[in-house]
């Protein structure tokens, strides 16, 4: 990332210069007197590549969610519990921190108009906002009579001199040996769909859907492997756009069939980047009276507003956003094996980290660089699938704290150490988070810790009915730490990608109720709850788990029902337990989890020849009495 | 209600002549294709009086929820799961049911634009439709190349020859006692409230609003002590609109003030109930530019529709609704006297049921009319709440059952009795349900009943942090029917009045995710999970509930928490329970409530000398060991 220090990056001169941007005719048609800047880019990833770090460039605020608004006299950052401490960390005191989710915090919306002179005009780029955000956002302040106005010239680029270079990083083909459906079957079953729903057109904009509807994987950014593109899918007509240097390689115009298409409606039409909207313009110029173009409401109000409204049907996720979510065989089979052998790297890891820490070399960023060379040595290793959350106690309060060299801090036997951390082979994506201490936690560390697991445990075991929403499971993981007025300020669970971005849509465990779909066998999500003191310690959870049908002594409605199965194994430190906190249910899964866990890590591990780390299991897999 | 009986209501000539008006000139405009009958009155009640219940008088499904939809070809209902039962034996095969909730029924929307002809007109009533319901309904038919139209003469009304009058009952006013807020004090709170968002009008449709805000009562409406009105309140003006029959009562003259103001801005101005849209249209011409005016998107489209766009601030619940969900201390003190003297007539009733049983004398009928007896004996009795579900055995499973005589059973030492019955008292609303066996309970029914009381338990001991919205704990109440792959197809609680209607907004229990507020101490709503059974057997235990603080070892953040207060406080039948499946937790809290209900309902008993109810209170508190 480009800002890489916890100290405030010192913003006064560009301010001054963005409000320059901002009055002046060269970059601009009319002056405006707020200026947007949300943290997407043009394909509203969550993670993005440096050229699009622009809220970053222009606050410091370097975390994955934030928006920044500069007016004339103001600059504010709005961002969610998981930052609070790191935001107020990275900006200089020209910022203002704007904590979402407290009652007190004003929204974007209402903050602009308490603040705007009379029919202000408020500037955003229309390629970086989504196209449901634009209308909120449009409507709250045209009812206080200011207006929403689409700046077609991003106005940080505008002052971002060394703006570096988007990415076009080679791409590869996943064979069927890791998706389980040829691209063409993909095409075929999304044809399907939308004939169902008489659609003629999709516009696909999210850059997990294109590389996995391609089969296609790529590196533009940083532990996400995707790659720039997009792709609009006829129900006869397949074009997709994307750097046409990344189209020389022989064994991608082969996966693509582009020099000998097997079939005419299978044919792949390649396009520049670049071309999407003058290409979108002339597919809507030949629409048909009754033509219907799905698009996501996620996607950038720059490419929504191409359609004409009479052939738009906008949705709040894509049938491709589904039909990803809900792994095939294939790829349930390969994250099994991503978990196993992710496992194995964490295992030894801590193995490591108990030999190591009483000689005081351990850090912070020396225990991340050591996970991520133990991965590194398993089969199919891709990378990290995010940056390694490697902290020692206050630190671990920050929830996606990312050592520094500045913060950095040394592993000791007195401090709770949390590692949140995960990888990308080419079977599938892991994220896993345990929580640890090397020496003798404290009465009120293991309270804190056994109630997260109580949640963890409340979540993973739950029983409910097809058809459930993800965020009706949410509480189950709060009802612990709620007991002791407890609590933790973000989601529980988010779904995860196979060999894609370890955060997608469109399921989730949250109180927020977004617009989730239900749950169903097949589906992968994280189940993480937390406890974070700030300026003392952090804990966390995380098990990635597959839904799974469950059997139970009756079947209402024959509805059927569902519950999780962990896919992560790898134990839960015994010493952070206060096991008289537990119920007998609660033990008995403890030690059903770390039988499971020595078993499947076990048998690996010896496979591997890994004789320490099989020790170190062995121990820690111990059942409590 | 209007039709009573449970045996289908016959169709054919009545939807031959709506029909007909569908096409008549002299009803309509021009002809339309369909006609949309919804369930409420132009006041967007729940419980409606015979002169409105026009769905009923259609398809002869007389549930609270549904709606009836006719086209040249078909009629369809659609009500939720409460009512599967009781419609599909209340309609004619006229008439198709859609099970809403079931993932297979289509909604009103897709059923329409499934079977209409291109270019079709659909007809509704303006005032019995919410603003919302018009506007996601024409926006789906405008999407499908059809048009919703207003039908300013209803049509149900034009071919329902003996309609009954609109009720126009005697109001009451009540006093400081029972309200701890006059109405000045709450107009004046309403105003600030007001002020604080720049409002200038607030348009009040709902029944329950307008009475609460000037502590009128009536009896317009079976079981909510409401009258028909409107007001329309302004920063220095009131206008109330109802019969001006009504007013004549100098007792309701004194306490409007009607005829020696104390000041200028406190002045009610009445108006005739019909004149709400001429005088509304008065007040809209009126408007300084700046000038915005709440209407709740609840209220009738016909008269959201008088307010110009730009003037319409519309609110999904008005903040008359909340100030009336948050119970001020003078209504809390009156609902516990209510839910009081309550038990002491419901356990009465059971006292009484279990020596008449054994006779073979006691039905359904004649045990909800000996509830009623009992209930008005006590003080300041005004009538029942809603119509008393009293059911045995199989008419259990039947959520919204209404004992009549064909179904009418005996009550016997086999079945399963369901009584769900409240009262109005002049001082609170009670809403209470028990499931009992007087003989000897099946293992499964006991088992049932276990897991619903679990459910009952979890959400009424649960603590939460303040902020929290009643939907996030609505899964604490399905967790342990979940496990054993059980559910139930309602919400678990709602907001109950104060001697007001038995179900209020803005919050409530629920699966669903309405637009609910966060609790705050002095909401009081039910707590009603269940377990049903078709063809067997029905399980429902219902408390009304008080939200107060809690005491927790912890307070993150400084936030606070909350959890219940039992209100409610009858015996929950210890025969029916399998103590074998509750943890030592559920235990002690069974037993702390048993010993709450002896105390204090005992110490009531006794006042009021009823010997005999309180040996059978006593017997029925015994701790479970």
């Amino acid at each position: 990332m480009a800002t890489d220090a916890m100290s405030p990056k010192i913003t006064v001169e560009l301010l001054r210069q963005l409000r320059q941007a901002m009055r002046n005719g060269k970059c601009i048609a009319e002056p405006i007197q707020a200026y947007i800047i949300p943290s997407g880019d043009a394909h509203q990833s969550e993670y993005i590549a440096p050229c699009d770090c622009r809220r970053e460039f222009i606050c410091g605020f370097n975390g994955s969610a934030g928006t920044a608004i500069v007016t004339e006299q103001h600059a504010a950052l709005w961002t969610d519990g998981r930052y609070f401490l790191q935001a107020s960390q990275q900006m200089d005191n020209n910022w203002t921190l704007m904590k979402m989710g407290l009652k007190e915090t004003l929204s974007q919306e209402d903050w602009l108009i308490s603040i705007l002179p009379e029919n202000s005009k408020v500037g955003v780029d229309p390629w970086i906002i989504a196209a449901d955000q634009w209308k909120n956002m449009s409507k709250a302040l045209s009812s206080a009579g200011h207006s929403l106005v689409a700046v077609q010239a991003n106005l940080i680029d505008a002052i971002w001199e060394d703006r570096p270079a988007r990415p076009n990083t080679k791409l590869i083909a996943l064979g069927l040996k890791y998706t389980g459906l040829t691209w063409q079957d993909k095409i075929t079953a999304l044809r399907g769909k939308m004939a169902e729903r008489k659609i003629s057109w999709f516009v696909v904009t999210a850059l997990d859907e294109i590389a996995w509807l391609f089969n296609l994987r790529g590196s533009d950014i940083e532990y996400n492997p995707v790659f720039f593109a997009y792709a609009i899918i006829g129900i006869s007509s397949i074009k997709l756009f994307v750097d046409s240097k990344r189209l020389v390689d022989p064994a991608i115009r082969q996966h693509l069939e582009l020099d000998s298409p097997s079939k005419p409606d299978l044919t792949v039409q390649c396009f520049p980047y670049e071309s999407v909207f003058s290409e979108l313009n002339a597919v809507c110029a030949a629409l048909a009276p009754k033509d219907k173009m799905w698009i996501c409401d996620k996607a950038s109000c720059a490419l929504t507003q191409v359609i004409p409204k009479a052939h738009r049907a906008a949705i709040p996720y894509t049938p491709l956003c589904l039909a990803k979510a809900v792994k095939n065989p294939t790829e349930i089979q390969g994250m099994k094996m991503a978990h196993i052998k992710d496992a194995v790297a964490l295992c030894e890891l801590f193995a490591w980290l108990e030999k190591e820490i009483p000689k005081g070399t351990v850090t912070e960023i020396s225990a991340a660089d050591k996970a991520e060379e133990l991965r590194s040595q398993q089969k199919d290793f891709v990378g990290l699938s995010f940056p390694t959350i490697s902290s020692v106690g206050p630190n671990g309060a920050i929830i996606h704290y990312r050592p520094l060299p500045e913060t950095n801090r040394t592993l000791s036997l007195n401090e709770v150490y949390l590692i949140d951390s995960g990888a990308q082979y080419r079977d599938g994506t892991t994220d896993v988070t345990r929580t640890v201490h090397f020496g003798t936690p404290s009465d009120y560390e293991k309270e804190c810790f056994t109630y997260v697991l109580k949640g963890h445990i409340a979540v993973s075991a739950a029983v409910f009915p097809n058809g459930t929403k993800g965020h009706l499971l949410d509480s189950f993981a709060r009802a612990a730490l709620w007991d002791s007025g407890l609590d933790y300020l973000h989601g529980t669970g988010h779904g995860v990608g196979c060999f894609l971005n370890v955060h997608e849509g469109p399921c989730g465990i949250s109180y927020k109720t977004f617009a989730d779909e239900p749950l169903e066998a097949g589906m992968i999500v994280s189940d993480e709850p937390g406890y974070y003191e700030d300026g003392s310690f952090g804990i966390r959870l995380e098990n990635v788990v597959l839904v799974v049908p469950a059997k139970t002594k009756y079947n209402y409605r024959n509805r059927g029902s569902l519950t999780f199965e962990p896919l992560t194994l790898v134990p839960i430190q015994l010493k952070m337990i206060n096991t008289d906190l537990l119920t007998q249910k609660e033990r008995d899964w403890v030690n059903d989890y770390h039988r499971k866990c020595l078993e499947t890590i076990g048998a690996e591990m010896e496979r591997q020849g890994r004789k320490e780390a099989l020790d170190w299991l062995i121990r820690e897999t111990q059942p409590i009495v």
